[in-house]
């Protein structure tokens, strides 16, 4: 999605795809083949760049050490990247600088997540520090005895001096929040920054389903509060690209007032950001661009009062063209975009954006849109 | 300009590129190099295709024929083509079907360019009908004299039978015009049309340096009459893709009521509407996509109440960089595209566009980038 606005901005992209058939090797002409856990093959292929920089956050912290010593130019940086890679980390820093998180706790044994969900009330969320572990890295938690797996993984990581739980297990308070928020900053490495008007993200079963831009009725103190943490985490780590601050709405305990919890950090274009695309004078992409390369930064405004973006996932019907073909014959302001991936039932294989001045009408169209293309209903 | 839209509609696009950095090429995957003068070269490429479109007019009628012999298919048609090849035939078929051209003549020898002149008033335009003859095709003719060696061109061609000038050259009244518009129309194979909003191209030594959309005070009941002829042309040429319309506004001589003489015809994407990009819900671009594939056609709504798209040539200074570096930062709603093409003085290198309320900001911004990219001024 990083092409579209490159190609305006005569900006030569390269990039290293996991197979020949990945979507961003469809389109762009230089797209080496190679796995980025393959230190020698990351390094062969950073060289060819002015600046390298990432679409998830899973390259190992031993091919960005690699790439560092070699003088090549990552944006973000390892030193930022490690609060999107390492979750504890992440909570640790954001603690320290004063930005508002639910209650968390590094726990190592049962006794301790023990006093922490008896702390806080129970159940508590219980998370893998470093990302998808055993399938999922989440689990909401009655009791220690739910996470029993986990925590003997915990104590062999810790015997052996390593493995993916050596630092043990991130457990939150599972917070009673209103709705959940986004918020999407960009820094450049100059200390450009900027931020686009905070989203709500609607969930539905544990998958983000549909962002409303901006989120409706949200109170303006707390929009300017909120927007002022996202630019503060940008510049005390350090970040560089854009980053997505995923929150929750919650109302102050003692005041009743509107308030924010900073729950994760992407730092890449998100899902949370795609409705600027057709929304923003400037999208999160082209934005990515600018800010990785230190161009001075775009104007982050909406072009409409409201967009929605609505995600599109794969049904049971593996080809798309059919449904694809009602789609735009059925809603001419419908802007779509897939992603060049495989339909598997479940997978994101696309997104589409709407934008106009009737919020209801624009939810409505994005939820046909994505139902259709699903093949939850059939016209 | 085809590719960013191509890529989120997941349509693979292919280029028979005339050299391997020709713009296209830089951003397409599948670019190979070849003549497109040639016609095994033009044959093999096509059979790669589904469906096979232009970006110019210049493919030889005889290498559009094989093609269909082939059973390539062609959007536009080579039928259609005619119309935007060869402009004599263009004005046959326009006066035919009742639309408003200047006064016209098909004229082989000087004495019947002596008559026309006389009737409708000297000096008359006299231009080759396929297009760029001899450096230029189009000149201002104040007697027969001025085109002895066209005359004489056309009376060799005729001799022999063949070559460029065998039908000889159109001659057109000089029309006293108001100003210039654009109308951009669309038709799919299907029969499906739409229009956008009509455009004013303000012509600056005989290059259209920007464009405004839509055209500023445009009488609603001419706007009106204009997108039928230009829907009516579409529909009587069989045109298919994208087509731009070029018209002069004039007063009607009888009436004083604002009226329109078409111009020229292009039957690709055109520069009148490049706005179109940042400045409708689906740009020209994703709209000649849409239509070659026989898709449903998108919205050709604005974005915003005025869109000014200025085109930005190329100047002395052969570096582009530190001048587009100092645009984005001195206005972050500017909408840069570059083409990717080599700085030549003179040359269009790009165009921008900026959306908004006020026409004349709009108007300065937009004077203001491209002077700056071309070297005109330096602050």
């Amino acid at each position: 999605m990083c092409q579209p606005p490159a190609v305006g901005l005569a900006i030569t992209l390269s990039v290293l795809a996991e197979s020949a058939d990945a979507s961003a090797a469809l389109v762009i002409p230089s797209s080496p083949v190679g796995e980025q856990t393959d230190v020698e093959t990351v390094r062969a292929f950073a060289r060819e760049c002015d600046v390298v920089t990432f679409d998830h956050e899973h390259v190992p912290a031993e091919v960005l050490a690699a790439l560092e010593a070699d003088g090549v130019i990552l944006h973000p940086s390892r030193a930022a990247l490690v609060f999107a890679q390492d979750k504890l980390a992440m909570r640790r820093r954001l603690t320290e600088i004063g930005v508002a998180c639910p209650a968390w706790a590094q726990v190592r044994e049962a006794a301790s997540l023990q006093a922490f969900g008896d702390g806080v009330g129970w159940p508590v969320i219980v998370k893998t520090p470093k990302g998808a572990y055993d399938g999922k890295g989440v689990r909401v938690v009655g009791s220690p005895d739910d996470v029993a797996d986990w925590l003997s993984d915990v104590a062999r990581d810790g015997a052996q001096d390593g493995g993916p739980l050596v630092d043990g297990l991130l457990a939150e308070q599972k917070v009673d929040f209103v709705r959940e928020l986004a918020l999407l900053v960009v820094r450049s490495p100059s200390g450009q920054a900027g931020a686009w008007q905070i989203v709500e993200t609607v969930q539905t079963g544990g998958i983000c389903t549909q962002v409303l831009a901006p989120a409706p009725d949200l109170d303006p103190r707390l929009a300017a509060l909120a927007t002022e943490a996202g630019l503060r985490i940008a510049g005390e780590l350090g970040v560089t690209g854009v980053m997505a601050v995923e929150m929750f709405e919650v109302r102050d305990p003692q005041t009743g007032d509107p308030a924010y919890l900073v729950n994760e950090l992407a730092m890449r274009p998100h899902h949370s950001g795609h409705w600027s695309i057709d929304g923003a004078v400037t999208s999160q992409f082209e934005q990515h661009l600018r800010a990785v390369l230190d161009l001075p930064l775009g104007d982050t405004s909406p072009r409409a009062p409201w967009t929605v973006m609505g995600n599109v996932l794969g049904g049971d019907h593996p080809q798309l063209y059919p449904t694809y073909r009602h789609l735009l014959a059925r809603d001419p302001g419908l802007k779509i975009h897939l992603y060049g991936k495989g339909v598997r039932p479940g997978r994101t294989i696309g997104h589409v954006n709407v934008s106009g001045a009737d919020l209801d009408d624009l939810r409505a169209r994005a939820n046909h849109a994505c139902d259709f293309l699903q093949g939850v209903i059939t016209e």
